[in-house]
Formats: C-alpha cells, structure tokens, sequence
C-alpha cells in the first residue's frame, strides 16, 4: 500500500469510526477520557522517554529554544492529564435541542446539535495537542486525525497508542482516535484532498503552513491565524486602568496570537495618560516603535515603518500611535488589524458602546487585557484554537464549535400541499 | 485593465462597502429593499426585455425545456417583489446579543452577531436569485458579488442596474452589489482566489460546478449539492399518512433538492402498507425501481441497480426498497444518502426518537413531507439555499446564517494576571 492509499484507508476508518462516535452517549465518552488520563499516568516514564528522543534530535538539528520548549512534554505533563479530567466534566452539546418553534401548520421544529463527523488537525511542534485535540474532538462526538509536526513523532505516535487503548477499553472505537503515523509532508497533501471523509481541517502553525492548507484543501478549514491586537487608549480613559491593561496585554505572554502588538491613544490623552504607560512599558524592557507624535513625546521610542502597523511581533516590541479620534481609532483597526482581538480603556459609555458595535473583530473587549481572548477565560470550558475564519466559528473555539445543528421535524402528517 | 485585475478591483470595492454596510442601521436597509422594488417595478418593460433576448439566444442555442423555465422571469416576478418587502420585513439579525454571562471576575461577556463581509454567489441559470441573494446579503449587512450563468447575463445586467440605482438613492454604497459584468469563464476562476476580500462563497449549480469551485477556491465555500432523500416506512406506519407523506415529498416538485428519491419499508408493513403506496405512485406516473423483495409484490417495479440507491433522479423515477428493520433503514440512508433530508413515517415513539437522534442529516422528519426541508416551511422567514456543509450552516440558510458572531467584553478594569 503506497502512502496515498495508507492515508485515505485511516480516514476511511476514521470516517466510519465517526458514526459510532456520534451515537455514544456521554458516559462513554467521558469513561474513555478518564481513563485515557489513567493510562497516560502508568505509561508517564515511556512516554517522557519518547519526548526525549524528540528532543535531542531536536537538539542535535540545532533547532531554536522557542521550538524545543514547545516540545517538552515534562512541564505540561499535568496539565494535560487535568484537561483529560476537565473535559469529561464538561456538559456533553450532542443531542440537545434549541429554537423549537411549532409551525402554523402544527409542525414541531427544532434544531440539535450533532457532531461535525471527522475533524482533522494539523498542528506543529506541541505534542500535548494530541491529547487536547484528541479529547474535545471525541468529547463532541466526533473522529479525529492528528497530523503533529515531524519534530515530534516519538512523543506522539506514544500519547496516541494510549488513547487508542483506553479506547478499546471503554468500547471507543480505536479508529476514532487516528495519528497519521510518518513523517513524509506529502501525507498532508494527501489529507487535504480526503473531502469524501473529513468534515473539517483545523491547521495550527506558522503562516506558511496555513497558506498552504488554504490553497490546497477541498476541506472546509479553520484558520488559527495570526493576531495584530489593539488596544485604544480613549480621551477619558483612567490613566491606572490603562497602564495595567495595556502591561497586562503585551507582558503576560509575548508569543500569544491575543497579545497587544500595537497602541493606539487618543490625542486628547497623549500627554494625561501616554507617557506613564510607555515608561511603564520601557520598564519591562518592551522596544517601542511610535508615530511622529509618539516620538515627540517620548524620546526613546524609535520611528515606526508601514510595516510595523501590521506587525505580529510576538516580541518585546511594541507600535505606537496618536490618533485624532475614535473614528480614526477604527479605521485604523480595520485597515491594519487581522479581525482578532481589539480592546478600548475608556469611561465614555457612548464610544464603549461605537467600540463594541462597530469593530467587527472576534473579541472586541470595553475595559479589558487583551488576554481574556481565550476559550477557557470567556466560559467555554475548554478550548481548541482561536478562529480566524469568520465562517461557523469567529475567535476562541470550545466543544459547542467542534459541533453543528440539524433541523428536527416532528409532525404528524403535514403535507406542503 | 485586464480581466483579473477588473474582477480583483470589483472585490476590493465590495470590501470597502462592506464596511459601510455593516454599520448601517435596519431603517437604511429596509428602504433600499422596499426602494429597489419599486424600481423594479417601474423598469419591468426593460427588463422582461432583456429576459426576452436571452431566452431567445437559449432557443437559438436549443437548450432544453427545464433550463428555458428556469431562465424565465416572466411568472417569477411578482413573487420576486413580494420577496423584496418580505425580505425587508424581516427582523434584522445584526447586533443581536445572546449568551451573556458574567465571569467570576465581574468580566460580561456576551456574544454580538455581524455580518460575514462579502459574499459571493455563484449560480445558473435563473436570473431572480440575482435579486433574491442581493436582498438577504445586504440585510444581514453584506457586501455581495453576483455571478450569474452567461446565458442569464442580460437579464443579470438589468436587475442590477435597478438595485445599484435604488442603493445610490438610499445611502447603501452602490459597490455593496456588485456583478460580475462579464460571461467569460474565467472570471470565475480569478473570483476563487480573492479570499482576500471575500468571506464566503455559495455555489448554486450542477455538480460540474461545485467540484470546480471546491477544488479552486480559497475563499471557504458552503456547498448547495444534491440530495439523495429518503422515506423510511416503519412498522408501525399509518398507511394513510404514509401515501399521502410519499406522494407529497416525490410528487409536488419534482426537480428539487428536497424531493424523494429511495422509500424504504420495514418488510413487516411491506404487505400492509407498501402495496397502496405503490400504487398511487404508478398512477401519477412514476417509474418504480425496487429492490428483489419490492418486485416480488408489485410486479410492475423494475429491479434496482446498485446505482438506484445513489441517484438523485430529479425525475418521475423512484428507488424502493424493503428492509428488515430500523438499524438497516438507517444504515442504508448513512451509506447512500447525501445527509441532506430523511422521514420516517412511525407511530412508534422510541423509533421516532431513534431517527431523529441517529440519522444526522440537515433535516430529519417525523410523519411529515420531505417538501419541509425549505427555509420558508421551517421559519427561518427567507432562504437563500440549502447547505449540504456541516461546516456553519447545515440545511436550508435563511437571514442569520448570512452572519457571523463576535464576542463582546465589557469590564472594569479585568486583568488575566
């Protein structure tokens, strides 16, 4: 069996794996991840082992410390194994039902909620995904496969013999539960084109992975892009409010798709409110990079280029600029933006209110940190990515986006006649 | 300006409308809507005119019958008016907020709904979903670029004309409707891969042309294809309701998406009920292809062909087959059905539960027409097609899933630290 037909019989299997999944109830999709965090624990010393083969190779290729720390399982171990034990606690969505209107004609119709059949994911690097992806995939009734970078095969192809095994030991299906298991890039081009079989593609990874999932699949794809956040300093925002979010969003973690790449502030409030929080940013060692205003103002900050408004430094970098009003404060959004996440700090109800309704991106945020992006901090209870595609899913996803609605009729003989 | 750079220019204008559009308020829209049906109106003459040369250039052409009905405007227009000030009476879906929930931090959070951006409609044939697809895109605050069949394009040209005309009377930016002004095929190959402007694009065609657009596009495309439908006979089934049930989902239309095509019987109402059924289907004319148990009863059904149980026949044709129960009814819809419409017709309550629960197509009936899987029947106050993608929307798509939803924070201050 060439590798084309190896990949399309796994999603075949996983595809008719997918219809029994679908029909589990909740007990036995949460006694399969109970015990998939079971057998993780047992298989612990194998399992690190494995990571580290991963990682010496890694080192060995003299890859940079970014990528090795995203490799190593040992520090997210626990974390991991309580997602297992928080997804099982979450409410299952398959089966419920919402927006039942009775017809004129009698007709009952409602909408519940089924699972979308069989997700692929295409993610890099971070092994402990197999296990996140894996358990809200199932959790919401579905197949998955897993297609993880090259860089750690050893690592997951032994986090998905686990999750098999728990699986044939609460009668999952195993199949269900898919890794593609080689290294060779041409399986992906394979994947991309298995639309008879896989409802979703979800990538996870840099630019040119997502260029490339977009160009080629005949899938329906969630893009997990990147993230140019804003946050507007108003004329009447809080001078305290605003240095503690505007830290809050670009200190907390720097390589985060929902941290702040670029400030804007109200001319109003560039000499009351800007400076302290720019000092306060230089403080953290953040590199500013501002318009002619801001350099005015502030003498270390460097001019910024075209460039930089568009940037995701995912760095100690950060741009600047004075704009005249909230309408420039908007357009500003929309021209350079990427539709992610985009805060304002003001105590002018009516602009709060023009922020909310008028930036149309997937988290827009009135008093906030930019970090409230995120499935678990919103109240999803879980999360699998942060959308950037607008279509079925817009910003952080949890188990309810890993699913979708049929529409339920019950009558009793209508004709459209 | 060559072709590429015409349509790509198009696109942009229909982006920056966008964000016009999806500011403007309900009372805007409405009279664009209400506006453009009295241009209509008053331009009837010229535009039954220009419908005429292009049903004449089809006679020319020697299409055939069903595509020269199609192309018609003549017995649709009234209903396509009326559609305009339905459309415009529809509550709008933008800015709606649901799901509010306050986190344990005092953050609200909440979910707003907006409009996708600009969408794209790709369709044959029938120039009133020109007007149609217009009227919903823009009242769920769309841009939207129309792309007719070249055998509609005077038609096309017309219709627009008076909707852009109407827009510029009525504050919408005129680009917001915008049509391919061109039959050149390739155009439509240029469109594909504009997903730098486009949100979302809809094929409404044959299966030449969803293949096409799924395999080129880049743009996330929402699939209207086939529906294989079915109705399954349980035991229990009332012969009665289950003649007029069949007659009505094969007979009231024939070419349409929601139509039966493969009846199922449980063999233990094959002598009770089947053989009525079958009868008043011969007498309207219908040809029976049957399974071996289906022709042994009714001597007049010819034997299926494997090839039956998979075809969309869109004709007075229809598959029968006789199985011995629930499961084998439902594992027959899964293997050859399109998860687009399933009936049973039962007075079995568990069975009625059991089909509506296990069978995930877009609309799964009980003891009622197939006919009902229509925008219109089920509620939704409009539709503009009928997905066959889980992804988003599944099922007939009325207003609200021509949009998308955002999150919205509002807080005091909230930090993640």
């Amino acid at each position: 069996m060439d590798l084309r037909e190896r990949i399309e019989a796994l999603a075949r299997d996983a595809r008719t794996a997918s219809r029994l999944v679908a029909d589990l109830d909740t007990r036995h999709k949460d006694a399969w991840l109970l015990r998939s965090a079971e057998r993780l624990e047992t298989a612990r010393g194998r399992i690190l082992e494995a990571n580290h083969t991963d990682i010496r190779a890694a080192e060995e290729r003299g890859v940079d410390a970014p990528l090795l720390r995203r490799l190593d399982l040992a520090d997210k171990w626990s974390a991991m194994l309580d997602g297992l034990r928080q997804v099982a606690a979450l409410p299952d969505p398959v089966g419920s039902i919402s927006e039942t209107r009775v017809r004129p004609n009698g007709l009952r119709v409602g909408r519940m909620r089924i699972p979308l059949g069989v997700i692929a994911i295409v993610y890099e690097s971070r092994p402990n995904v197999t296990v996140d992806a894996a358990a809200l995939c199932v959790k919401a009734g579905n197949a998955v496969i897993l297609r993880g970078g090259s860089e750690a095969i050893q690592s997951n192809l032994a986090l998905a013999a686990e999750l098999r095994a728990a699986a044939l030991e609460t009668d999952v299906p195993e199949d269900a539960i898919a890794l593609v298991p080689v290294t060779d890039r041409t399986a992906v081009d394979h994947l991309l084109t298995l639309d008879r079989y896989v409802d979703l593609l979800i990538p996870r990874g840099g630019p040119g992975l997502i260029r490339k999932v977009v160009a080629e699949s005949t899938i329906p794809v969630l893009k997990h892009d990147a993230g140019v956040c804003h946050v507007f300093i108003d004329a009447s925002a809080d001078p305290e409010m605003a240095r503690t979010i505007v830290l809050d969003s670009k200190i907390r973690q720097m390589a985060v798709c929902n941290g702040l790449e670029t400030l804007l502030c109200h001319e109003a409030a560039r000499h009351s409110v800007l400076p302290g929080v720019l000092k306060a940013l230089q403080e953290e060692g953040v590199e500013l990079r501002g318009c002619p205003k801001t350099c005015e103002l502030f003498a270390d900050a460097r001019l910024a280029s075209e460039d930089d408004w568009a940037s995701e430094y995912l760095d100690k970098i950060l741009a600047v600029r004075v704009v005249k009003d909230l309408d420039e404060a908007i357009a500003h959004v929309q021209r350079f933006g990427t539709d992610h996440t985009d805060v304002i700090v003001t105590n002018d109800h009516a602009n709060a209110q023009a922020w909310q309704r008028r930036v149309n991106s997937s988290t827009v945020g009135v008093n906030c940190s930019t970090a409230f992006a995120d499935g678990y901090r919103l109240g999803l209870g879980a999360e699998i990515g942060i959308s950037t595609s607008k279509l079925h899913a817009f910003g952080p996803m949890g188990l309810e986006e890993l699913t979708t609605r049929k529409f339920v009729l019950s009558g009793d003989g209508q004709l459209r006649e």
